[in-house]
């Protein structure tokens, strides 16, 4: 069965957006640890991020900066963290997290906000791309 | 003045060392949050982790995911959890958590072991190397 993962990337599950190209898909977390707090996923659906083959995840790694610098200048945080847990859902994705201090990379935090901010915080990044 | 990291790289300040190549330094975390909790270092003193230059990133990326393939045998965890935060160090690194849980991942946990403990992990984590 496919991932959620890989129903969003389909289009068969709404998302907010950041980018995409052949390989990957990056979109908001819809529970963020922060504003901005994005998942950026390979398209192909393996679970454990270290089985990615190297070519893919080198790839994913420089797909991932240009989110994460984009995410900086549009939300002037102070860094953006990097956190690749995969105990949730079976098909890697590494989270970015834009932050200010140690206690915004949280996954308890949960943060929500309404569509129409949501929106607004996927058009700003995107505007920094 | 030198980063805590870059003494230890220097071999100023001992540590438990897990592996080293012209670019990278890996070495286990005094204050572990899981056991075989180990850091990735460059050895060119960088801050921010998305400040380093492409193909260094993409090295230390194929680096840190050979020593996590080692903690994995070596630890029989579920999996490797990996973690870029920077607030503490200004010299990048990324954690890589030999993890059962995503409970394994907190920074809160600073577990305590003997230096006889420390270097038997770092030990088998070589072996696997």
């Amino acid at each position: 069965m496919a991932s959620i993962f890989t129903k969003i990337i389909r289009g068969e599950i709404p998302c907010y957006k950041i980018a995409e190209n052949e390989h990957f898909f990056a979109f908001l977390d819809i529970h963020p640890a922060a504003p901005g707090h994005t998942l950026v996923v390979p398209k192909l659906e393996i679970d454990y991020y270290f089985d990615i083959p190297d070519d893919l995840l080198v790839q994913m790694q420089l797909f991932s900066k240009r989110i994460a610098l984009a995410q900086k200048q549009a939300l002037a945080c102070e860094r953006v963290g990097v956190v690749v847990a995969g105990f949730e859902v079976p098909h890697a994705h590494i989270h970015l997290i834009p932050s200010q201090a140690m206690s915004d990379m949280n996954f308890a935090n949960k943060l929500q906000f309404s569509a129409e901010q949501m929106q607004a915080i996927a058009q700003k990044i995107q505007t920094y791309l």
